[in-house]
């Protein structure tokens, strides 16, 4: 990804029994690991990838998640999840999730969190990198 | 419980290994995790247990979940997670938890949940039990 | 997948945060989901997908894991996850899996599992479909 | 605990949604969390628990599980599980573990895992506690 572009990926996950619970369809929490491996992606694709992220001990914190269950995704779904950030603040950014079923579209999932980056051990907040303010121009 | 005082209790865990992740604290997924067992003895505390869901084949379903992670949770720490029945509609009902250290007592979560009671496997929601509205009152 | 060659898959993973724990390396239990994934495919390359399942009610049941971790996975790495089936009996068969790092390709978990078919909701083991045998001549 | 009885421990889970899945019983996945927090409970009582390994980073590691899957648990079933120390070796220990449904008392899961003693962040196995040997004994 380049220029100022607001950064976006697509992810896809096939619903799994363990994703399942025995009312027959998927269990909140599974949707959070879905949309975590999302944000790892958009994060790589805003130039923070894991390996980057293990090297300088920067990490994305999640400090507000806001989600909206909207149409239940069953077991062999095969469900699409779009993130793309959000707006972005000095200190604080907001990425957004869509998951929808593949085939039918319906809409599935809506959701929004907000990140700091945070260095560790320290545990310190930083600054949003300058580079990154392109995008909210957008 | 009895009466007319709201429905409310407080569950209690240790962070084990497979609640944390490499960042050294709770992962986020983890506290949703915590939040469900406490919100299911807070269902039970209100006249729904497992085991008669299991029966009637009625359940809490999650439509909104709001989580705010404000202080990390480590290995070993002790949690107490508190669960209130917040307002109720005609077919929607809130509640609201708070997790809290034991020991230092440091806030570190926030969170509400909006719920429907759906009828399986119709998947059709219902009305909110006459009996629940005493607590509307409060 | 045809004829008699023993049925195989190799599937993909990348290690998330919510893989790990704050020893630093992959949670034991994450390595049984993504065992669960391969063989999930896997059973789909034996004629048995989850939408057919779903419809037939008619699933694989772990009866007996045993895995042996050898090597720790970090963040960020990237696994390839080799199943195939092993030994078939007369209603109860084995799948063997071996975990990798791509990059070095060092051997990390190696896993074998034997499965019943099973018949919901009775929960009624039954026998291996005939066409399953050509695969125990190999 | 003192003196040379060979360690043990009994905790208690009640299945909730989340160690569900759609097939209508816990998910193979579940027990093995079940049977972290019963291994990580039965360290504590031969002298290692959580805080003291955040401090002295000495942790013990799993090496091999052995689990057979003998009757499902379903939501609702409230499961105790009895974990013992095993057999002990130079650098290399096991345990053991029996999974039971309450009321009913019939046995679920039976597990075995051999463990040894990692110093980190090095990832170097030590040799484990003279004090430990007491144990063999029995």
């Amino acid at each position: 990804m380049s220029g100022t572009e607001r950064p976006q990926i697509t992810t896809h996950e096939e619903v799994m029994f363990f994703d399942t619970d025995c009312a027959g369809v998927v269990n909140n929490i599974a949707y959070l690991r879905m949309i975590e491996t999302c944000r790892t992606r958009l994060a790589a694709v805003m130039g923070m990838d894991l390996a980057g992220m293990s090297r300088t001990q920067l990490f994305p914190v999640v400090h507000r998640t806001e989600i909206d269950y909207r149409r239940p995704a069953k077991l062999a779904d095969r469900l699409a999840i779009h993130g793309r950030l959000g707006r972005l603040q000095r200190a604080r950014f907001w990425c957004e999730f869509e998951m929808r079923r593949e085939g039918d579209d319906q809409l599935l999932i809506t959701c929004r969190q907000s990140l700091a980056l945070v260095q560790m051990p320290a545990g310190r907040p930083v600054r949003l990198p300058e580079a990154w303010m392109k995008w909210e121009g957008e």
